[in-house]
This record gives C-alpha cells, structure tokens and sequence, in this order.
C-alpha cells in the first residue's frame, strides 16, 4: 500500500513555500478564496456555499475568515492555524464583506501596496452577491489568481503517491464494472453496483490509512456515462439510464478519490464479439494512444504528444473521427493545465500528471477512447493505471 | 407519480420570456455561460470544462457556441436550436474566444450597444485561461449576471412538482437511511446502500418516466455527512468514515434529481434512547422550526420567520447553540436566493421554494437539526418532504 494522505507538516511546508513566493513579489498578505487551493494549502476540507471562507496568510501565518458554523471545523482540521476570525452568516444584518473589511484594518493590520487576492471578492456561489475587497477595504489589491495553481501544476513525490494510490483502486472499481455489465443490465445499476463494491473494498482494506476528505460519495467510483451502442458517439454522453445490447461500443470511466488526488481510467469495451469496423476504429484508437504515450517525457513540448496520437489517426484514415485533443494534467481537479493538445506551448516537466486518452467517434456506431493516467518522470514516464488495453481483455461475451 | 421532466416546449417558453425581458432592456444579444442556467432555458445538459460552452440568444434565437466534442450532443439535445456554431478544442493553435469573436462579428452580426453577457468572459473551469469578450470583439457587453437568476427566484408550477417528486424520492431513500443505521456499522457503506436503493426503487418505479439529467450519479440519494455523535457538532462536518455508537446523535441528508431539481430533507436521529439533554435540544430545535414554519407565507419577510425560529431558541435557552440562519431557497442549486436569514430584505412570493433547518449544536454532545422543503403557495406554504419529525419515530434501538 502506497502513501493514503499527507501530513499537517506537508500542508505546512506547501505553505512556506508559498510564503517564499509572495516575499518575492513583496506581497505581506494574500487571501486565498478558491476552495480547493485551500485543501491544497491546509488540508481544510469544507462544503463551498454562499457564506465566504477565505484564508489570509499574512507574513507566513494562516488566518481563516469564516462564518460561525465553520469555526470549530477550521480550528478541527488545521492544527497549525493561527488566528480564526469570523462572522455569524450570510447575507445577516452586516455584510460578511464588511466583517472581513473590519479585520483586515484593525486586526490583521493590511500594508497597503502589500496585498494580494486570487480574486476581486468571495465567489459567487449558491446566490452570493456581495462587494469586492477593494470596495469595502479601499484598497487595492493585487490579482493573483493562478499562483497556488502554477504551484499544484508540478506534482511533488507525496502526491504522485496519491495518484498511484488512486489509479488502484481505479483499477479495481473497473474490474466490477466490466464483471457487473450485461445485456440487459441499465447503466445506473452497473454503475452504483461497481461503486459501490470498490468504495467497499478500499475502505476496508485501507482501514485505518483512508483519509476521507468528503469531497465524493464513492470513494472509488466505475461508471458509464451514457456512453453506450450509438449514444457513445457522444464524447461526453450524461447517464441516460441506458440499457446494454448486444454490439454496443461502451465507453466506461474510473476514478478514486485518495486525500483529494483522482485519476483517470476509460475504456472502450464491447457487448460481445466485435465486427470488422468495431475493431479496426479500436485498433485506430490504440495505435494513437500508443503513439501518445511514446512521445511523452520531460522536455518533450505538449503539442508533440497530440500530434503524434493524430499522426497515428492520419496513419489509421480516422484523423476525420477525432472530436477533441489528447489528455489533459489532472490532480486534485479532473482537468489541469497544461493539455497535451496541438496548439500548447508547455513543456512536460517531470512531476507533471496526464491523462492520455485520444479518441475517435462514428455516428451511428459509437465511440473509442481510453484514458490512462501517466506521471513524467526525470527520464520517461509511467503509466499509473494498469488496466488491461487489449481488445480481446474488453469483450464481454 | 407526478411530472419527472419539462418538455422542449416547456423550455421554449423560458426563452421566450427571457427574450421578452431582454427586448424591454434594449438588448438584441444575450451570452450565456452559467452552465444550470443553459439547462434550464434549453434542457442541454453537459460536463462543463475548460472548453468554453456558450448559449448565443439573439433576437430570440437560440444559438450554441460549443467545443467539437459538444456538436452533435447539443443538436440532439435541443430540437429548437436554430444554429451551432463550433471551434475544434481548447487551447488550440486559436483561442476559441478569438473564433467566437469572428462568428459573433461574420455570422451572428452583434448590433453595438445592444450586446449583453452573464460574465466578462468564459468560465475559469479546470485550468481555462482566456481573454474578455470585451478584448476579442471589441464591443462593450452589458453584464447581467443575475437575470436568468432572478428568473429562477420564482419556480413555475411545473417546476414545483418537479420539486414534490424529488422530496418523495428523499423520503424513500432517508427511510432505508434510517433502516440501515446501526451500531457498529460505517457511515459510508449506510450512505451508499441507502443511496443504491433508494437509486433502485426511483429508477425502476418511475420506468420511462425518468429522464436523468446526468447531473447525479445516485438518482436518490440519502447520506451521512459525517454528522455522527460529537462530530455532529459541526454543522457543516464531512464524510469521515465514522462508526456508529450507542448514544450517538445523528444529522442525515436526503435527496433526489428529478430533472436537476433536487429537494433537501435532514433529520436529527439518535443512536438507542435519548438522554434528557438529547430530548431537550430536539425539544428546542423543533419547536424553532415549527415556528419558523407557521411564521412562512407570502408578504411575509424572510427576515421574520428566522427570526420566529430564534424567538424559539430564546424561549428554550438555546440561541447561544446557534450557528446559522433558518433557511435558503432552492431548486436546480443546492443553495439559492433568498433566505431565511434576519439580515434578508426579501419577502416571500408563492412559488418561491425554501428549506427550513434551524439548527442549534452543543460541543461533546452534537448537532440538532432537521430541514424540510417547503413551497410558498397563495395562501401559506406546502411543506414537500413528509418525513416523520417527532422525536419517537427517530429513535434507532
């Protein structure tokens, strides 16, 4: 069993470098208001909803602003907090945002020129309105809004553990999925059925070393999406409650959720025995993520990765059935920058994390695409989910 | 079985409306970006990513602007789109803002002065990184990002029965919540059995009545937040993989999608007979929330009937447990304006839909709340989830 979740002590070394960073820029204080950035930061795992919770790391130390119900939780869950300021709830009779302004001038002391936001106010989510920092603080404040994501785009060894860890069970949750799937079986059952026996097994055989974070219902989770017989032409295809027949193409999906970290697997399967056109557009598919996967390493530009999987397309007479680029880096959100796509500029760098999943599409019989989820690494890469790719492993007889 | 999804019809008639408030305001093109609220006006549903999905409404017309992957999927979706207009991918060789400045400009042929947006430009989903529409056309966008919002404020009656179904499809999975409770056992495998069965019965009962949105992957839902025993105590607690005890005071949730509208239900449950400090906070927390619900009705303030439900906590000596407000509309978001909240200048209207969860939370002991949906009708409210709330029917022995 790898790493399962990372200690306060690598929260607080993230935010020391963080610090590092901001001393830099000359910035004293920086309020830190995306959700996830947080977690990233502190290990701070919260419900994101109308009231504000922001972070203000003020010369290295991390105060939190947050409304009354999420007082003891901060104070729960980040041991190495300093100051919690707070404020009874949203919309209420004084405006969070007015808290907040009080705060910052009287007690967390702002310098003015030295202050920094990932973004102009609170989010708006779930029916927020409110004002921006510099209308209630007057101040003017310095838009940082990729910082801590230009951070998260390099994965530290810790991590990559994480994603390992991740695309197990991944693995594992899909190995029900195909076990589960069946002419005449519907797509949502398959679905929670093979949910729910992964959640079931890496709960129990992690034990004490899973770490929830609340952030999903399924800790492992296989699915279909909607991705089955001639609906599967539909790249992303939404669960339609559909039912298997006999020829379907089917496009499945897995993830696990390890401390925040998810990976991705796909693959392309088939409800029996597959035709002549079934297996050559496979064998297309194939052959580009090959291609794909060949290409990557560190120092190899993104783009040149999409283009070989499409060089294998033009090679295979498919290049027209291409609907979208190669992969994407992922990691604590589904999608990251950068993208392994055509008109990319960025490099991959080792710590990076992709997917790699080129796909093409025909109308009328259906769609084909893995996913695997790949680490750079200082002198390749590796490929983190194991699934069976072969097309004689995903017929379902 | 009342109604489980609008008609294309049903949407149109949306659009029109919302054309008709744009016209009044002098606006020819409206922009829309919010992802619920593309739902909501054509009944597309997608997997909002870094590839800007952008509904043109123009002169009454719906037109799409969408990724290659999202063509044939928003077609199929919508049978009264008039055109879809495309880019390839994200980020490309071309930023897809700068190919919907040249449609905007060629095809759709923007009027100056007479342009609106919901938001400055794309969203920035999953690692999107984009210039405004301002920069790429050239054009001032009047921002309304609220009016599609404030549509939403007021549900239709069809919505509201979209609504009651989603509170029968909670109770049914609250109740195997309820039935699956007990000690030794963890709240992850109760939430996901729970969730499955209640997922199994809607599924299976509603038949081809049941037009999944794609939204959720349980269709009914009941769950454990982990709210269980001390870790009750904070009102907004995460998954954590706790265990059940004897003695443990419980907060649970409930819901279903029923077309994207998702009812909420939470009940205060204890684990074996209550202590008399137990029975004493229900005491307080229900009499709140009867307070609260016998204050509700239209022309009322939302600011009376929090403070109806605080008057309560007063006169039981428990407003000094309490950490939040009343209540929050509701409907395709889990959170939506208004609320019941005592700093609120709004007042209810019929067809406005509320959950109403006073809740107070004593440290070492837990929390104590149960939240209903309920609907402002012409002459009073309708409470929609009818799950028991006295405290014998929520005893686990």
């Amino acid at each position: 069993m790898g790493r399962t979740y990372l200690t306060p002590e690598h929260h607080k070394k993230r935010v020391e470098k963080l610090s590092m960073i901001l001393v830099e820029q000359n910035i004293e204080s920086f309020l830190i208001i995306n959700s996830k950035n947080i977690f990233y930061l502190t290990g701070f795992s919260f419900i994101p909803t109308e009231r504000p919770i922001i972070l203000i790391l003020h010369k290295g130390d991390v105060n939190f602003f947050v409304p009354s119900l999420e007082i003891d939780h901060t104070q729960h869950q980040v041991p190495f907090v300093s100051q919690i300021f707070s404020y009874f709830e949203y919309p209420d009779e004084r405006h969070p945002m007015h808290h907040l302004a009080a705060i910052l001038k009287n007690e967390v002391k702002l310098t003015p020129n030295r202050v920094a936001s990932e973004a102009p106010g609170a989010p708006g989510y779930w029916g927020y309105k409110g004002p921006s920092l510099e209308d209630v603080t007057g101040l003017k404040f310095k838009l940082l809004p990729d910082i801590i994501m230009d951070m998260r785009v390099i994965k530290e060894p810790e991590e990559i553990e994480l994603m390992r860890e991740s695309a197990r069970w991944a693995d594992r949750a899909h190995r029900y999925l195909q076990e589960y799937t069946e002419v005449g079986a519907n797509e949502i059952d398959v679905t929670i059925r093979a949910s729910t026996q992964g959640s079931h097994d890496m709960v129990n055989e992690l034990g004490d070393e899973y770490h929830p974070t609340g952030f999903s219902i399924f800790p492992a989770i296989a699915l279909y999406r909607g991705q089955i017989g001639p609906n599967s032409y539909f790249p992303h295809a939404l669960s339609a409650g559909l039912v298997f027949k006999k020829g379907d193409t089917l496009v499945t999906g897995a993830s696990s959720d390890v401390y925040g970290v998810q990976s991705e697997l796909e693959r392309t399967m088939f409800m029996g025995e597959p035709s002549s056109r079934q297996r050559e557009l496979f064998k297309a598919m194939l052959a580009a993520q090959d291609a794909a996967l060949e290409a990557a390493g560190p120092g190899v530009y993104c783009s040149d990765v999409d283009n070989a999987a499409r060089q294998a397309f033009k090679d295979h007479d498919a290049i027209h059935l291409v609907r979208h680029h190669t992969g994407h880096a992922l990691g604590m959100e589904g999608h990251e920058r950068p993208f392994l796509d055509k008109g990319s500029e960025d490099v991959l760098e080792p710590g990076m994390i992709f997917s790699c999943e080129p796909g093409i599409y025909e109308k009328g019989l259906g769609g084909f695409r893995h996913s695997d989820t790949f680490v750079v690494t200082d002198d390749g890469i590796e490929v983190l989910t194991k699934y069976p790719r072969d097309i004689e492993s995903l017929i379902i007889s």
